[in-house]
């Protein structure tokens, strides 16, 4: 075994350990736990932001100005990272809520109660903010987390991880419910897949594409993820003019890099001569280039999009505009080439709205709204770990709740099973 | 691409496509089905019989004893399982359940919507009616399913298989939504593990523990399963000595060969000197082989136990058996040597009660009564598809419910976010 692998093994036995206690804990002292992060992110932003500082210093030499962005973590960004972790603390606390209880014929009581999965392991790049959400998140559900951030922002994550440690002690809570890893060996990525030996129980990756898409394909336990947010806005016949081009506008580029954006926008053939018009002049002063299908371009000039572009996310100023045929078209639309992320009808028809809402089928279906709200803290979750696009367990923004599993605590009086 | 998987194929898009038609059935159409399907196994419980003969017969050259009657299927055999689909068929359909709803300050009114999980993936061995209770659950919960059984019981389960897709036309619903799987090759059961492309969400293994240790180290999509039942009983120092006795001789002797049976006794050093005795006279008198530590075999003669024994599922009229002293002691012995599947306490007091309740980390734990309980039907599900041990989405019996998952509707007038 390498000195690594067995680092990495007595880090998961003691993740183990920890998340025993943390399971077993008051919810009185994870949010008072929970609090202290949040005021000791606080007093201490001053000294992580100078230690940030470095880590960009170190970058810049190395990596394009969107990663060294992302990278960055001064006390006004620190500040609202501790605002996140305070709106955690106030969240109810999901553990050993009695999520159902029934009692059979033969007298037997039994009830379905929430409990922590476990431990989480988290592996991330860049965005710093991403450590103490994850630690928040983890002791508001009782989990135990192991991070592994991005090597360029090591210093930032150890700095977060340590004042977030400090705190678990000062409430009386075992610091290791919350622990980094080495970022100088990648090997520790191919471990933490592994599970290091039962340790971990769900694997949550948050990054680009490539990092979700070795973790789903490597990974031996269950992961939260999407690998993907190819979202759509569908602009149906009875759309509100306004709200379709606010919307749309808003879904696109309030901000073009998160897995929320719109990158196909849907127009109903009946109101696409009267509507693609203004949409298309809102978006391209926005800063937007589009890309359409024929229809589309004879509407209104434009690039022409090619088949890739209806599964591209591009994570850019880019639209991809399809006209299609009726409501079914855009369903039909969306179940081929969709990531099942999240996707919004423009329609004052409520009928409409309503077989949209049913037929789609993706973590988030939404009605007049844009598809930016996807995320933990619109939902009122206080944050998120992530957002996924499985099936099983935890689908859309992973909060709190989405971190705890369920047992069943059945009450007799001495029955036996004929 | 070889015939089979072109064949696999083809049922994985065929499932897809039921799936998706599944998902927008009425719930009226799959009580309906299910009915129908309870009403078919009936009327062709004869012929089913029959054909099982012909399997039975063909066995018995090739497999010992036990397996037979495993394989057995008789008219008594359909009738109950009929009796179970009708049961079903009599649950309250989970699908389209609204789980939650809150408004947002902004105004957007988010609904979290229970929904099928889309294609299950079934691999079992022998025993017929996995069959039809796996066709019976599949459709209340909105979902199709792909079913692989043994080859020894080919020809009775393709008569199952048929009944129940006639039983779906007859009521208007796609007959794939049921499909079995060739049983001569033995490739397709690693086809279904890689997932059919994408077209099975979660595979379900039912069977021994090899062929669930293969599904869950081969299988690339999720598993819902248990590897085994090490299930506990612990006799508290303030047990009632009669609900002791008669747990204990049920909890492991019912059935020996159900994942629920206690394989293990703890039993607490402030009353083995008086209750190991009568247990222990009442096990054996049901046939039961003791294994003891060395404090249980200074109070009663039995066999010594092994370190192997305490993590052994013996599927047979074996007990192994341990004093300990007081329930710390017995939740630290689950915690080393169980498999989180069910644990009982056996005790009057109820602060014990609730300690164990508690601190054990078992999808099921139980309290004055037996570990045979760990059932679907006993917790009235109407059936089950399998117990799982696993953390994430289905844990414990997995009925209809846990056959679904979830979306957020989220229904606005126009927001957009800031």
């Amino acid at each position: 075994m390498s000195a690594l692998e067995a680092e990495m093994m007595e880090i998961g036995r003691r993740a183990r350990a920890a998340a025993h206690a943390l399971r077993l804990s008051s919810p009185e002292a994870r949010t008072a736990t929970i609090e202290a992060m949040a005021h000791r992110l606080r007093t201490q932003a001053g000294a992580i932001a100078t230690i940030n500082a470095g880590d960009v210093e170190a970058a810049t030499r190395k990596l394009p100005n969107a990663q060294i962005d992302r990278l960055r973590f001064d006390t006004q960004g620190i500040e609202a990272v501790a605002d996140g972790v305070a709106a955690i603390a106030r969240q109810p606390d999901p553990v050993d809520a009695v999520l159902a209880e029934w009692t059979r014929p033969n007298g037997l009581r039994i009830e379905r109660i929430r409990t922590p999965i476990g431990v989480i392991g988290m592996i991330f790049e860049s965005r710093p903010n991403v450590a103490a959400d994850a630690g928040a998140l983890a002791i508001r559900s009782g989990n135990a987390v192991i991070l592994r951030g991005g090597s360029e922002s090591a210093a930032t994550n150890a700095a977060i991880i340590e004042t977030l440690r400090t705190a678990l002690r000062e409430r009386g809570l075992p610091e290791d419910a919350i622990q980094g890893v080495p970022t100088s060996d990648r090997a520790a990525v191919g471990m933490m897949l592994a599970g290091l030996d039962g340790a971990i129980d769900v694997i949550v990756p948050r990054g680009g594409k490539s990092l979700v898409a070795r973790v789903q394909n490597e990974a031996r336990v269950p992961v939260f993820a999407h690998l993907e947010g190819i979202c759509h806005t569908y602009v149906h016949a009875d759309a509100d003019p306004a709200k379709a081009k606010a919307i749309a506008v808003n879904a696109k580029m309030r901000r073009v890099s998160v897995c929320g954006a719109t990158e196909t926008l849907l127009i109903d053939k009946a109101v696409a001569d009267a509507l693609l018009p203004p949409i298309s002049i809102a978006l391209h002063e926005a800063g937007c280039q589009l890309r359409g299908d024929g229809a589309a371009q004879a509407i209104i000039p434009m690039d022409a999009a090619t088949e890739e572009d209806w599964s591209t996310e591009y994570l850019a100023p880019i639209l991809s505009v399809r006209v299609v045929d009726g409501i079914a078209e855009a369903i039909a639309h969306i179940a081929r080439y969709g990531s099942q992320h999240t996707e919004a009808i423009i329609t004052e028809n409520a009928a409409a709205a309503e077989r949209f809402l049913r037929e789609v089928d993706s973590a988030i279906v939404v009605h007049n709204a844009s598809t930016q709200f996807a995320d933990g803290g619109e939902f009122g979750f206080g944050g998120e770990i992530g957002i996924a696009t499985g099936r099983l367990h935890a689908r859309g923004p992973v909060g709190a709740e989405q971190l705890t599993t369920f047992k069943y605590v059945v009450r007799g009086d001495g029955q036996t099973r004929p």
